[in-house]
């Protein structure tokens, strides 16, 4: 049987529409999402579940309400549970999230921002 | 408040001891792991998990029953759990894994190549 590995970069070329994760992979009860960010995101958190961002490629900060962690491809952070932050790229920048399936991407600041949930690619 | 990133190539260059898994993070109750591969590992399965396999630097193949599956930097790939298979790398590859925390590298085939586990870096 051939296996398929699942490329990152060829999902990505896959869609183009910024802060709209696409769910490429499920662990158990989580999902490993690809977005596309530029500009500023709004601020928000996830009562329920810590967020992994991890940056393929480009730049991001994830910006919190006490300071900022500024991310490069190879790179990663895991924003905890119920912490307040808002992403933000100055250029596109290409990330890969694993979190529990339906976390949704505003977390608690539902509202024109928020992506249709369970998208894959 | 100065947040630190965590930089994959950083954190592989703190050891170099070869299928010992080094926790880097913690998302809920997972863990994120890096390993360093070289030669072939033992068959084996997880009964209760799914494994992720991302691979950050260099190539490396899973063998299942049935096939393979051939990774190289920028690819992942799922193991279902329950699913016999054998990582191996013809020479050093640099991957990440995420699996719940306590998975135990060898699965159900505990023996000489088990690995401590819980060893952060």
């Amino acid at each position: 049987m051939t296996y398929t590995p699942l490329n990152l970069q060829e999902k990505f070329g896959l869609f183009s529409d910024q802060w709209s994760p696409r769910i490429v992979a499920r662990l158990n009860d989580y999902h490993i999402k690809l977005v596309k960010l530029e500009g500023e995101f709004i601020w928000h958190s996830h009562a329920e579940t810590d967020e992994l961002f991890m940056v393929i490629d480009g730049n991001m900060d994830i910006q919190f309400r006490d300071g900022t962690v500024s991310l490069k491809a190879g790179e990663m952070f895991v924003v905890p549970k119920g912490v307040e932050h808002r992403p933000s790229s100055a250029q596109e920048c290409k990330i890969l999230l694993v979190e529990p399936a339906g976390t949704i991407n505003t977390g608690n600041s539902a509202g024109e921002r928020t992506a249709q949930d369970g998208v894959w690619i």
